[in-house]
């Protein structure tokens, strides 16, 4: 499948709702998640209609995984977390993301994983804006 | 880090307490879960130490991905599942391993996350026989 040119691409209402824009690199939107419990951040491929990783083609296979590899040395670097966690799962919102999770042991869901479990904390304007200060000097 | 031989890899206790092996890929084992809910495989590179996907070297991370979409494919044939749910979690086990899971809207776990839901169903015998093969002769 093609890419949609980041001005034209149709993020799911879900997604955008709860999070917040990062930036965009070669094939995918970077988004930090509303939830200050966790430092967690989500690739979303910008290849309308991709639901699986597999729909996509083998480079942009190649360039997500590249991708996942940059945000996972980014989040490290950011935390110095116990674990990370990287999945694609969307049972709940289809279009094709990737989460990747800074895990500590004293987290909200450790050892499980977080999807799901309790309440979002949202960020306050000034940590949101920290963080993503943060995050945008890695990249 | 380089690639242990077949024969001397050490799978972790708890991965091999919790599956039945089904064959091993180029850079991975292919372990089925005993848990007759799912159907849900994991790829454990064989590459001794490694933690993280970013653990591997880039030819090892292009082999991953490689392996994680050939049975990615393997599980949709078999299954024709709603979703797949991917992910490299590793808080409880250590050792790298890749989860991939067919997804029904029926499931035990639907729409949440499989891992730490319920209770295992261990296959019978005859089913586990059964569900091998058909892996096996897809690969």
């Amino acid at each position: 499948m093609n890419q949609t040119p980041l001005s034209e691409f149709p993020l799911n209402p879900r997604l955008a709702a709860d999070t917040h824009f990062v930036t965009s690199l070669e094939l995918c939107n970077v988004l930090l998640v509303n939830d200050a419990r966790f430092v967690w951040l989500i690739l979303v491929p910008r290849i309308e209609g991709a639901i699986e990783v597999f729909h996509l083609d083998e480079l942009q296979k190649v360039q997500l995984a590249t991708e996942i590899d940059q945000i996972s040395g980014v989040v490290l670097d950011l935390t110095n977390c116990e674990k990370l966690n990287v999945g694609a799962l969307g049972n709940i919102v289809r279009q094709l993301h990737v989460h990747i999770i800074a895990r500590e042991i004293s987290d909200a869901a450790w050892p499980g994983p977080v999807w799901g479990v309790g309440t979002a904390k949202p960020y306050s304007a000034e940590a949101k804006s920290t963080l993503l200060k943060k995050i945008k000097s890695r990249l």
